[in-house]
């Protein structure tokens, strides 16, 4: 194919292709424990909502959260209780993170990447602090492109952490693959004109990421890795 | 409607339906407890299996899991392992139980069928132990037709458990709405003969219920209780 006159110098070595994925659900298991860190947050705070509502709002901005619960309740959620449940969920999720683990083929997806030169960086919701904890859990040695909630004024399904992600790799977002768990990492994919691509390991049902967008729905990494082919990494 | 020559008075009194309830994810929102308490129980046994496939096994029988699970490991699984985990899983679920509500509506939906004398049982795939500590949380007085692991040779996804309950209502199977959180309950609905009614209050996905044979497909208990009439209750 034509490249329209771009010098392919300034095109990734192996590859048309940059990866940004979503951290939680999506290369390390950890859903699970935020669902259920976020329930107990919101019970010391005498706030009941199902489990289920919960599991498919991980993922979004905080404030898209607190909206949300704002119309589960039917009432405005105020500044300082925001602010508490999110300090409390956090605690909730230290106290389970022994439990978390890398998701099958996230390691070597990664490491496989790397050896192509195919770029790659992580784009979470999260806060810096937490993803920290949780990208140890991937044993990587050396920096990791990492963009956080600190990074941009607005997480998913804005499309902006993902936009930050492809501005450090220095790749046209247009170029990227946005693999994630989530509707949100979906939404914000479409929004950027990325490729969004599913992955099961958060718990989502594959035609809820279909419908949300996703290209392809994988298992986990380690199902993504053996079909890189089909995603157009050569 | 003709009724083929059956006495009205062996019919039910308001409703030609009866409803067998599973109870995990479906009256209770003990699902993502069981989740974890599993995963706990698994890594107790160095046994790593990701939380969604967890997720999408609780509610099959205990003898299947093992079977899903030594096709997972790629060995047999001995049957004191087998023991061990499912005593280490019971003990976590009660660990976690605390934080364990009814769901929304649950209670006003089996008031209200009570209301109208349309019967209706629980039908489990847990133990009678497991499930009399969660069905306490649902605040009903008077006996409840319960039927658990205990009162059948194979639980779910066989239909053995769903039939037991439709004999204890003297109801016949196929005027027996099955209502479930999980493919497990919907399969076993088909193998039946009685209409499976999916909740989405288990955390599975819209599409995975429908695919699985769920003539309908409601948020959870309160939004079944506001939809009756399209499961032809009178």
């Amino acid at each position: 194919m034509l490249k329209g006159g771009v010098p392919s110098s300034a095109l990734p070595a192996h590859s048309d292709v940059a990866f940004l994925f979503d951290l939680d659900g999506t290369l390390v298991d950890s859903v699970y424990q935020h669902v259920l860190a976020w329930q107990e947050s919101l019970q010391q705070a005498n706030i009941e909502l199902a489990t289920w509502r919960i599991h498919r709002r991980v993922g979004m901005s905080g404030g898209l959260f607190v909206r949300a619960l704002a119309r589960e309740l039917g009432r405005p959620v105020a500044a300082e209780d925001a602010e508490r449940l999110q300090r409390l969920h956090a605690e909730g999720y230290l106290r389970r993170i022994g439990q978390v683990r890398p998701l099958p083929g996230a390691r070597d997806l990664l490491d496989f990447l790397t050896s192509l030169s195919v770029p790659w960086a992580i784009a979470t919701s999260g806060t810096r602090e937490g993803a920290q904890g949780t990208i140890q859990l991937l044993g990587r040695e050396g920096p990791i492109s990492l963009i956080t909630r600190e990074d941009v004024a607005r997480a998913k399904p804005d499309p902006d952490l993902f936009l930050a992600a492809a501005a450090r790799l220095k790749v046209p977002i247009t170029q990227c693959a946005v693999v994630g768990d989530s509707v949100w990492d979906l939404l914000a994919a479409r929004r950027c004109g990325a490729l969004g691509i599913g992955l099961l390991s958060g718990g989502y049902g594959e035609d809820e990421l279909v419908r949300a967008g996703a290209y392809r729905v994988y298992e986990d990494p380690a199902d993504l890795l053996r079909h890189l082919d089909e995603v157009g990494v050569r």
